[in-house]
């Protein structure tokens, strides 16, 4: 079950000035479901995107890489029931083709299209299916619809996902809303974290491209499930430019500043549903590392305590296990880690200190914490100034029956 | 269960001239349970180790790497059911004091002794309990109590592991037998995998420590059960000199082959045997990356496979889910693959290429293939001559079962 986690209630989810969202049925994997999401952009919106690192990526993947490089971006179309990975050169062109078909009911150039997909992996993309449902998607196109594409973009995911806030930006109201679906960088058969967040800031297009990394980093990138990564993972930033701010076009400015905040906060309350809703979930993880040399080496102490799976299954288990928080940071590969000066706090309690287990620990404080929801492991280095956070969920007999009995 | 996997017959085992070993019971955790287990070797053995990467590394490891340098070691002290790990100084203070104790029974010096601990870690070494059981351990003594040895130990291994070959080499009978202990790198709670392989023939200091890491590049550390690696990790190769071979001091010469050969065998079945008896394990597999760049691509990707929770989830449930494995292919951090030059294949069968699923394939094929108990996946990259070769299990709700309930 997913971890103090519940459906954003549809008013809280302010609209965007200049997005219009559209949910049809094409039936891709079950008659009836509601799978194609279609996003209308107003002109004169700029858009930027990180995409999965994985070299296996998906074909719509490859295709937004190449959109978002011409400009101009007007529309995006989502498909759940297929993720149009490991489809080859014919999966190019059926991404294509469906860019190709909500141009032309635009009236606008195919590249002016992003396409994603998520869902069932090495089967063909049902473009018999998906461009009929088009016109429909296109016929529900509203401001308003920010929780109907919460709810059509999942997969797997028990709760739909969705953030919104509001600040003030030169003297202007900015609205920032967002979506995604996943339970971290992936779920059941690679189908995908996708994240969309939009605001009506006007944002130059150089400081929006740099942005939405600096975002992902403190958001997307920050949470893991299993450690796998998925094939179609995409995160999108979206600035319609209509709020009637002027431009931020310096990223060193306050209104860049305040804009970026606003947009993390929103990206980082999606991360942190999907490990929430992450498979199996019965326990909420905060993996907080401090006073490191650098953020990188903070970073991997972090992945290697949060995907080891012994101390995700002490989790499940509510068992103050620290020997397996140390070993993680043991292996987490920073060879010259002198791990005598490292503290280890569990929630508010200090477990290790110089090497070992701290004298004024006992097993009662650490049961104490362990019963919890959610629980913050927090790793002192005291070896800088550097610092990172990774979010995830613990490792329960759910997380194996639903990967066991994913195609079955 | 264990895969394929049953105890060595103790008349398998063949004695090695200059190894006695001798068990005796301490009641470390449980009263009656044989926990300790004393090695003795002859005047003039060599002997080299290779010990766990972790920062966090148990304190006898610490000693023996000391131990290590000053040479002419003459006995090894192992005992289950306390790992001496996350102790600080006075774990290092009681490895040293059991090696004293074990040293003084013998005659020879402190620095002549190995210590090995495997069990619950950041608990106090109970050296009340132990050094009263040592002269039971030198009493029972016995160059035939290999089986004995490879059962005392077992921690939550199922079977006992044990192999043992001879061969000709120098116009002699050379002898090799080792015992092992662990699923893996790493087994509940950080309770180790420890190695220990012998053999009679005459070799250099210089070789055989070199050899030690080439033999475990090979073997132990071909093998991954979760991907977690313990504190106290060890592996020793003993070399008594006692077969009456001329001593085999260069590295290139066909004896050094011959024994290296020989060490190798003894040790991938120690390993192999790790992986048939991974926790919950129901499926032995066996990666094989075929035609990389170099020997680190190859390893980097083979590990990427068989650490993956939804590659080894996905071989529990027998489904022949590709994609996972397309996934972690591409995630494995080889920036440069091209995907579409790739050939993967499940036993026999060709399911991947061109960056999808083979057109000959058919989900019979692959069902056919899961249903067997011993897997092999192959991947071809198809860009150079190296290869690797990584063993593990599939992941099953025993699994979790075993690591959430292990302190209870």
């Amino acid at each position: 079950m997913p971890v103090n986690l519940a459906a954003p209630d549809p008013a809280s989810l302010h609209p965007v000035a200049g997005v219009s969202l559209g949910i049809a049925s094409a039936g891709i994997k079950k008659p009836g479901r509601r799978d194609i999401t279609l996003i209308e952009l107003a002109a004169g919106s700029k858009v930027a995107g990180v995409f999965t690192q994985n070299r296996f990526c998906a074909a719509p993947v490859t295709v937004c890489r190449q959109h978002l490089e011409s400009g101009s971006i007007r529309a995006l179309v989502i498909n759940t029931g297929n993720a149009n990975a490991g489809t080859g050169e014919e999966g190019i062109r059926r991404a294509r083709q469906t860019c190709a078909a909500v141009a032309k009911m635009f009236g606008i150039a195919a590249e002016q299209v992003l396409p994603f997909s998520t869902g069932v992996i090495l089967e063909p993309l049902p473009v018999d299916k998906i461009l009929p449902a088009l016109p429909a998607a296109k016929t529900d196109l509203s401001a308003s619809h920010w929780s109907e594409a919460a709810h059509a973009i999942m997969t797997t995911d028990i709760v739909a996902k969705a953030a919104s806030v509001q600040t003030r930006i030169g003297g202007r109201t900015v609205t920032v809303t967002g979506i995604a679906k996943g339970s971290g960088m992936i779920h059941p058969n690679m189908a995908t974290m996708l994240g969309y967040v939009a605001t009506d800031a006007a944002v130059s297009q150089a400081v929006l491209s740099q942005m939405v990394k600096e975002v992902a980093d403190v958001s997307f990138n920050c949470v893991t499930v299993d450690g796998d990564t998925s094939t179609n993972d995409s995160f999108i930033l979206i600035a319609t430019g209509q709020a009637g701010n002027a431009e931020i076009a310096d990223a060193a400015s306050a209104d860049c500043a305040a804009l970026k905040a606003a947009l993390s906060e929103v990206s980082i309350k999606l991360a942190q549903a999907m490990a929430r809703d992450g498979e199996g979930a019965t326990k909420f993880m905060t993996v907080q590392i401090e006073r490191g040399r650098d953020h990188a080496e903070c970073k991997q102490i972090a992945y290697a305590i949060a995907r080891s799976p012994l101390v995700k299954t002490a989790f499940f288990a509510s068992d103050p296990n620290l020997g397996r928080i140390l070993a993680a940071i043991g292996y987490a590969g920073v060879m010259d880690l002198d791990v005598n000066a490292i503290q280890v706090y569990l929630g508010e309690v200090l477990v290790a200190e110089k090497g070992g287990r701290a004298a004024s620990y006992t097993e009662a404080q650490g049961a104490a914490v362990m019963k919890e929801a959610e629980i913050t492991i927090r790793v002192i280095l005291n070896r800088g100034d550097a610092n990172a956070t990774v979010w995830t969920c613990d490792f329960s007999y759910d997380y194996v029956k639903i990967n066991a009995e994913y195609r079955t």
